[in-house]
């Protein structure tokens, strides 16, 4: 089979190096193309010596010919540049939270700005495999989901779907600090964030809506929402949520094997999300596409505790944009994202 | 003043070390004995290096003339070396759970043992000087909390005493490794505890009912229940609990302000127990016997997050049994454990 | 081409598990059995859950039909338990150090064992392909590197090959955590290991005469030696060995361009040995088979430092063993083990 | 007696930061003035949480009246700031390398500035008490030293001294990532450095002249010189110096027990200075202001291996600087420097 021509928007971030290191290894993929304004003109393995071996040269602009694009941009901006190639047929994972939310009038309260093309959000695909694959077959324009709801989404899901907790959902998710980015920050900086947990975003983050979002369309109370509090751990990669729900009354009766049953009936058959016995922990996704669920009921408090766990650049970001443009282009669902987790 | 004479049952544990090194340094102790078993005829500076200007040798047991004894030992053990001591005279502050706990019946559910001399739960005070001050003042044996425990329950006080919350309370709990331990685990050997975050005792851990023993006394409901799960997350020292609780209805209308208020009044004085302004991290409070409590009102979601921050090793543990027994023996209350924390 | 079958004595130990990591995704090779002795009856993905997708079960022995067998076994045992296989006729890739030593002597002296059958040794080959990539191949008993001789003999041999330098070498290795091992100890314990670097093995470490033997080779003079200090530095994989050596008179008068030019030929084709222009770090390697190497004229103090950088558990345990497989039976030297580093 | 005054410039730095931890719990000074360019007007407690208590507002120049100033401001800039304070008669504590090299010369070669007194560089008193201890309690102009040259001037200093060894010195050091200061770099951006092993300033690096200076005023020879590689290590606080270098002919032929003879009397009496009897770590002296030094013999390559450990935000900046104002007011060595080590 012919390979497809890739390029990378904004290559420079975490979220871009990591695609660039699954892209380079696919093998329907040839990567063509990868941009970064700051870098521009410098070889790739000079910013990234993990990566010299492609031989690419960063540039200002994306070169033409690709079949498929990237966008690893920040928000707003990556709308302005993913739209013109979008408009000239080119299919588009976007990284950035431009195309999740499904409202226009979210994106000033959330995100500051005006969408620039609000008839879009209705016809991009939310990029949840496990939850729109069959959508995401027939995108064009895939919005890849933010890392915190990908955990926390994947954890909650068969709850909600199967109506058995009540609709006020907490979700308690705890970062590595690659999930901040590579831009510099004080609270970034090792000596800061080195041997130190912190909570943020206590006033609200931007990946609560998108939970409510995807956990409503799930739900038919119209009441759902989710008390969501983020917080950074001092590790490089890795997201676990552990999100607590209520049991509904004369719900789950059946104990812990009844819960089981639903997730394992959930998920059977994904080629990434699984649902495991024993408490997962972040290390065990290292690297890999894998989310690891974990549903423990608590019956005497009525309570359900589900945790997701996965490695925020790979699943919570380049690896399930990979995985969906495997979707869109008919290619094995795993191919070139299923290396096992390096542990330790 | 004259100094009194104190003694450490089980020195080589991480209670019992980071004890050594907070006696030492005190105006008005003197350190004269240090127990452990496997270590019995070593220097203390053999085992654990930094310590090594105290001069101090460990016996197998404890030397007699001691007028405060601190058993860091584990528990059911800790009260069966206890009580002789207490019985002549001694005054005790046991680290241990041993003395925690005022159901005898929680024991054997909890801890898997029946209680030697249950008849002294009712005398033992639980060493939470923000709580139990006047008691710890007059008492001979001191129950020192568990490091969740205190950081959960200062977090939580404020609200349950003055009725602003429903009383199913959820504690989400992220502590430092050396919360589990000097004792070898493959799960805190080094290559798997680096770069990962796990949740454990998924099924209840003891500190649940220690938490809900103290919150309910503050509470009139008598339906007080928590869900507690602990995490570890790859720092060696410091606590973060994030604790969850629904507005009563008609409740807090006041706001953010009203909440602030609340916690700065209930707080007021106490030298360690420090309400903040912005969202606190654990590294703020490493080496020192600070708490700091962070509360935030969520109106949308109507709930409450309240954060506690702790060193588990210092207020979570020996530092806040140097503070018991600063008040039980009148000495000021920061004696020996004013120190600034070690940052970064 | 018809896979090969392939076994792995010792699966539970780092070196072990990265073996079956690797081999499970190698193209060319059907792992088909996996051997622990603790752990007899278990499944790999219990022990390993990132292994959980194999669905190998660990067995007491290995299986009989293998055509290659690799010993992640400790010293002196390994050599028990490889030697009625290599009679088989089974190929043998030792991770152990028993085939290392050419010298008989120097097994009692370095391991205290007498070695079992000292005419294998000058048969074994030593598994380093830059070196003894002809030999590797008409092997069936490849004695497989050391960690830190990977990076220090990779870093050196170009200067002792052309007679550079004098021959009193300093190696100065620092290895994160996991070269340490998966036995419990007190030093890797998390509390103890976090935050620390320490120097062991002062008195001399088992793989200085490792490091002096194959650079010896070599070197004509008959007068090499290795001044080798290991650190342990809190990550968990990697290696950068900082190797120091004066430079001969009248050598390197070429300057800093003639050194690099005898480095880039002396690797030249080497599919994992790079040298770079820029100082190397150990998480450029992470997960991959890269062996980084930067050599440094000094010329005021009349030094050549040169750095080696590898992950300790690819290049210097597991990758090398499979490369040194592929060369065995002819499989492309890359396979199984071309994945690019996991950055960051 | 009456306390002093202390004023600290640029306190936003860790250097600064830590002076004022420790300035603020000693017991014979006033911490008065603190500054910081970019942080002026606010409290210290919004800056630095865990100095709170301190209730100091951050000004950017320093109040007029104090008796001593410590200056942790970046070289050149340190100079122009101290020398208006040092000519009305203020005693100053210089951090920055302003006036630790006695050469004019290099300053330019070393640092790219001419000095602008170069007459007070030989009137400048380098800080290091055990070697400068009676000119320090003279001096009113104390040059700091760095922190990589007191871990390595303190493990070499007896063998120089003695002329025990040759003086072509190798020095190779690995230091947490607070030595790289508070300003943001990418390298030291925690994705980055975690898990991460570098060396650096291959070419030279600016504590090299330093070490050399000072070790040579300890030799006859006027030969001596120092090949020094500093390495990050993924730590916050600690460095540990492991210096090579070979014994010279007819010299230590008592062996590691004269070896250890030398050190032990060269550093008799040391407050702070302690030689070690078992490998030392960095873990060892967190944040106390020690220095651990311990020699080891290798007689069959005819070397001194001599390492020095220290935590480099204290014995390696702050806690030196606040031992030489105690040496130079006649204070108790140790006040307000005694704390012990935080372990683990």
């Amino acid at each position: 089979m012919k390979k497809i021509k890739a390029g990378i928007i904004n290559v420079t971030g975490y979220a871009g190096v990591e695609l660039a290191r699954i892209l380079w290894q696919h093998p329907d993929v040839e990567l063509v193309s990868v941009t970064g304004r700051s870098a521009a003109g410098k070889k790739l393995g000079e910013v990234f010596p993990h990566l010299a071996v492609t031989g690419l040269t960063i540039t200002a602009e994306l070169e033409d010919h690709v079949d498929v694009v990237f966008s690893a941009m920040g928000h707003k901006v990556s709308a302005e540049v993913i739209l013109p190639l979008y408009r000239k047929g080119v299919c588009v994972v976007d990284i950035s939270a431009d195309f999740r939310l499904k409202s226009p009038a979210q994106y000033p309260e959330w995100y500051s700005f005006d969408h620039p093309s609000p008839e879009l959000l209705e016809k991009a695909v939310y990029g949840l495999p496990e939850l729109h694959r069959k959508e995401i077959a027939k995108a064009d324009l895939v919005a890849n989901p933010g890392c915190y709801p990908t955990s926390a989404i994947l954890a909650l899901a068969p709850l909600v779907k199967h109506g058995l907790v009540e609709t006020d959902l907490i979700v308690d998710s705890k970062s590595g600090v690659s999930g901040a980015g590579r831009t510099l920050t004080l609270p970034t900086h090792f000596a800061e964030q080195s041997d130190n947990v912190r909570a943020y975003s206590l006033s609200g983050h931007r990946h609560q809506p998108e939970i409510e979002q995807e956990l409503a369309l799930l739900d038919n109370s119209g009441r759902l929402q989710v008390t969501f509090v983020p917080h950074v751990v001092p590790l490089t990669r890795g997201i676990i949520s552990t999100c607590y729900a209520n049991i509904k009354p004369g719900k789950l009766t059946g104990g812990q094997e009844e819960l089981d049953q639903v997730y394992q009936q959930f998920y059977r058959g994904e080629p990434f999300t699984r649902v495991v016995q024993e408490p997962p922990e972040t290390k065990h996704t290292w690297g890999s596409n894998l989310c690891l669920v974990y549903p423990v009921l608590k019956p005497k408090t009525g309570k359900v505790v589900a945790i997701g766990v996965i490695d925020n650049l790979v699943k919570g970001a380049a690896g399930q944009a990979v995985q969906n443009m495997n979707i869109m282009f008919g290619f094995p669902e795993t191919a070139g994202i299923d290396a096992l987790p390096v542990y330790p």
